[in-house]
């Protein structure tokens, strides 16, 4: 088969001349081709501006998390489509998973993220709200706003779908339309990926674009509400983030660049220990998976020089039982290649690491990939290598051989260890295999200032472990220095990074109506309606209760000793109490609490159904006997989280100020509750 | 007096040959020189890296707080003799008040913030942790840690102190030693302020040198570890961005550019009203103040075009009426430019908007500026023009004269207000005046995408309001697109920009041992003494207390219900409870939480001297009448305040992680609980 892949631009397929032929890395076999029409970027990027942006802005960030949601299990249902295209890359099944459900996984995880932590509407509150005056009428805060632009995802070959998807999902919470453009050589399976969601339907019109090919003047056309992500090499990445126009405008540009990402055995672990075999498994699986195709991949191992040769001679052993051929084929545990440009670039970059190392394995040797037609794939087999010099030499630091390929290299002590990571000069991800809490608090915070992610790998964790080299969707990923210094992923701060941050200074009013949070002291609602009596729908923000008072008596702190057990000498002690910094005897805190809750509640069944918890508590001043307290209580945070409850009735969660006071008017405890109300429909 | 400018590099002052003559804005007369000896970069960032930075890390963030406040107090009992060198700048007394205690605010801003929102120790936990098995012994979370690297603050001429001051705060709080580098032409009042740090030795050897003149090959010198920041011209900002080091190394750079802010004034105000009064005292302040050299000052004034003559009078008599000359001259209002070489670019700036605008104030004519030798000063007289254009003509968006200019510009509606601001394509702060919440809830979230900060002026927040020019400590600064896209201050968020983050995989005892805080499922310490009997110093995090259990019965409802006052209907009425979610009466919520306590309490007196409060309490499961339920209380984090209570004694911050269960080992309640602990000596 050769399909003629086509762009996805201004709502439309282009392309029906082929131009550059993509073969299938296991046999060498054109599998498609690109096309040769140019693309109008002008077109594209106004057709985001105008369709695409309004359309995603028309939803909020809860109804966008909805749509990543039906959409992940749109393409799960699929994904054996994408599968069949997926083996054209080399991957074998297990590398696929990675890619494509690793993908679906993500916009899941994004899906689920979104709709818990994320408000209704369009606008992040990032409080809480300041005073900065002497009387309260002046305040601050933060709130984070689309930022009215559109995200360019450039991605790598070796994720065509994981790629897109990761970057694709916080994007389109965030409400930015996308135009992705794939790595060339498997644009294929991006292209793919993009029919399926196109045909779904699930998104808005605009909301992805896809570029096959090039990306002409496409950042020429972009201003600085706009983002742009690479993913690739370092060079690349350079070339891009100098970008006159990207430069002129300050356009966000997020980078995350290939790494020489080290493994490092720990000194106390012998290999008697489970951890020995933990990690020599761990170098082998990252050399292999993905044929050594990640940019996350363990290129250093870095090891005891008492045990470098029981590494290597575990390794040694390990690769050489892996088999290597066609991904159809039974048994074969890796693929090719994504191709023969890939293979070369590899075989040029082992020579040069071979300046500096010893082969250590060298799977060249009478290698023959199982499968039809394999001598025409772009397989290569694995390459461990030993440095000579490691503290000397930086070259096994710095010369990245992107396939199956790693280098040993030998340590004295654990400041050596972490000398030799850093050499590194910035990286995705290191691994650090001990059976020692001791040593993970002395190495962890160190390789941390080098690393976007540390992964301790020990027996307790090994059964549950996802690895050193697979990227979470609630784990950042990216690196400093090398590995580009980009941020993506790490949950809901993926999003915040495709949204702009604005301080916004005012009267609390004011701060409240644009956040669309109560704020203390902004205006209050204050009617006949109790507001735990108000449905979702109808609670307006700041709708607010004062409640009636009560005098606290030395009886109630002797009763609610009684209740919950709690004597505490400030309660109970007048001698001791005395002594204390409060100088006598002062009711429970958890007193207060209840007491608080018994002056606002509204005892018969309503729409507040719930609640669920309790943020924030601060007991400001203590309450004496004979103190009198009263609370306020005020609407304060809407989430419409679009949920039914088991009886398919709609609530929200509504999110309540509560202040309690003394007689003198001083605040004696401050807290948020937590309440899931009914709605009305 | 002239004063040879000396750099601070690698512990030693530095110059002993003049080169470059600065003089005085007010009267040109010669006030310092640069020095001409060639300041040795290579030995700069060595001394930085070496002394430094093992210096900063030997302290941890609450003692670099401590530092920071201890700056603070010393510099504010000298700062006359900075106002004394600031005069020479051309600044008025509020102009110098402005960067002088503005700077020293920051740094006490950042003394408080960093002890009160970061831990002790070096290492911040952003958590929290996540559980990503299916067994909890495998998780992940978030660290922060010192970047291992030092910070290049690359200054503008007009905040000479509070410039440096605002940027070394938070670095410094991070670990990083600095390398200030201040604009030339005021450098004498930011040397000035650098001896007094240096003589103060307050700060550790290295945590900040000092550069007079050029950067030479500093850029060069910088790795992944560094960070570069730079406050000045959008012209500059963007060659610096694309310096080839700064590339290869992915090295932060944070720029603050000037931009072109703007003040709205809504539709709504009418010139009878007190925004209308208080638009024109903002518009013509930003004008004034600092002779309009402020990369914050208001350059574009969007008005309703009905109002606009109005404005225009009202602004026209106002600045009309402001003196100017030597600040030292009683009644003297505003003050001189920085240099003559300002003097002529603004010249320029104001030739190139007057093609697209009128005149409508020219303060130039029979301009006399008040004092002694002012022939020589750079004076220059107040400008304000009128669009003839805004929509059509981006002249007046886009040129920027840097002193005492504004534009005005009528809009229609809203709308076409909205689409004027957008016109400054990304700015730092923008103000808008209005009485009507709707507005600004309706202004601000579209504006807040292209700006940094927004200001809300009404007649209530009047009285308090810090003004649209002044960044504040604890509100970020910076804004997108033309002003350069960086983030400064916000409070802790700018610290953060000084950290590496780094995601954290591992067992829960591993991820404990690396935060320092105690994780579920991480190994905890049991013993026989109580942890609330642990003296600060020695208790230890993981140490555990499981408590004895209690059935909660009928009666224990009915009691707490009569002590709270709580009559929910969940808790009793048995036929309303049936159909509610839990299908029967369920104990209170603050039972629960009071019944915990009443289990771990110690009643004696002890270290633990109060609960204070108490985080994230969510109740996870109902407790239900014969169930019967435990705590566990677990040491989770030590905050070291370093701070003594009113007796002197010693005392910390520990926060204990709570979990409560039932008889089937479910959890029902899950919370922090906040105490201050007494230490031992």
């Amino acid at each position: 088969m050769t399909t003629l892949l086509q762009s996805h631009i201004a709502g439309r397929w282009l392309g029906a001349t082929p131009a550059q032929t993509l073969r299938s890395a296991v046999n060498g076999r054109p599998v498609a081709a690109t096309h040769a029409e140019a693309i109008d970027f002008g077109e594209a990027v106004h057709f985001a501006r105008t369709v695409g942006l309004p359309g995603l802005l028309a939803l909020d960030f809860q109804q966008r998390a909805a749509r990543l949601k039906a959409l992940a299990k749109y393409l799960v249902e699929r994904k054996e489509q994408l599968y069949a295209v997926s083996a054209h890359t080399g991957a074998t099944r297990a590398d696929s998973w990675i890619d494509i459900e690793g993908g679906t996984g993500t916009l899941f995880a994004y899906a689920s993220a979104g709709s818990n932590e994320l408000p209704s509407g369009n606008l992040v509150h990032e409080g809480p709200a300041l005073n900065l005056g002497k009387t309260g009428r002046f305040g601050g805060t933060h709130i984070l706003v689309p930022r009215g632009g559109l995200a360019v995802h450039i991605n790598a070959f070796n994720f065509p779908v994981w790629g897109l998807l990761e970057k694709f999902a916080p994007s389109f919470l965030a409400g930015m339309p996308c135009i992705g453009k794939p790595a060339t050589a498997t644009s294929y399976l991006t292209e793919a990926l993009a029919r399926l969601i196109e045909t779904s339907g699930i998104l808005p019109a605009g909301a992805l674009q896809l570029v096959i090919g090039g990306t002409g003047d496409l950042l020429d056309r972009l201003d600085g509400r706009d983002v742009v992500t690479f993913t690739g090499s370092a060079d690349t990445a350079a070339k891009l983030r100098v970008h006159p126009n990207v430069v002129r405008h300050s356009i966000p540009f997020n980078a995350e660049a290939d790494s020489l990402n080290c493994a490092i055995l720990a000194p106390e672990v012998t290999p008697d220990d489970a951890e020995f075999d933990l990690f020599v498994k761990e170098v082998a699986r990252e050399m292999t998976v993905k044929a050594g195709q990640k940019c996350t991949a363990i290129r250093r191992a870095i090891v005891p020089r008492r045990h470098l040769d029981a590494v290597a001679e575990a390794l040694r052993a390990r690769l050489a039982k892996t088999v290597i051929g066609d991904p159809a084929v039974e048994g074969v545990r890796m693929g090719a290649l994504a191709s023969h440009a890939q293979v070369a670039d590899v075989a040029e970059k082992i020579a040069r690491l071979r300046e500096a190392a010893e082969v250590v394995h060298d799977g060249s040797a009478g290698f023959a990939p199982l499968g039809e037609g394999v001598g025409e794939g772009a397989f290569l087999a694995p390459m461990l290598l030993r440095a000579r010099n490691p503290l000397g030499d930086d070259t096994v630091h710095a010369v990245e051989a992107f396939g199956p390929v790693s280098t040993l290299m030998a340590y004295e002590d654990l400041d050596e260890a972490l000398t030799l990571a850093a050499k590194g000069q910035g990286s995705l991800v290191g691994t650090l295999v001990t059976k020692d809490p001791a040593v993970a608090a002395k190495v962890i915070p160190v390789a941390a200032a080098l690393h976007g992610r540390l992964h301790i790998l020990d027996a307790e964790a090994a059964p549950e472990s996802t690895g050193h080299g697979s990227p979470l969707p609630l784990l950042k990923h990216g690196g400093p220095g090398r590995a580009g210094g980009g941020e993506e992923l790490g949950g809901i701060r993926a999003v915040h990074h495709y949204l702009q941050r604005c301080a916004v200074q005012g009267s609390p009013t004011m701060l409240a109506a644009v956040t669309g949070e109560y704020v203390r002291g902004a205006k209050r609602i204050e009617t006949e309606i109790h507001p735990f009596r108000r449905h979702f729908e109808d609670l307006q923000i700041g709708e607010s209760l004062l409640t009636h008072r009560r005098t606290v008596g030395e009886a109630d702190i002797v009763a609610f000793g009684g209740i919950s057990g709690d004597y505490f000498y400030m309660h109970f002690d007048e001698v001791a109490a005395k002594d204390s910094p409060f100088g006598k005897r002062i009711a429970h805190g958890y007193f207060v609490l209840s007491a608080a809750a018994g002056l606002f509640v509204s005892p018969a069944p309503g729409p507040v159904l719930a609640n669920y918890g309790l943020d924030t508590l601060r007991f400001v001043k203590p309450v004496g006997i004979g103190d009198t307290i009263q609370a306020r209580l005020t609407a304060k945070r809407k989430i419409d989280r679009q949920k039914v409850d088991a009886q398919g009735r709609g609530q929200g969660v509504v999110a309540w100020d509560v202040e309690v006071t003394n007689q003198l008017g001083e605040l004696v405890a401050s807290y948020d509750i937590l309440t899931l109300v009914a709605k009305r429909g």
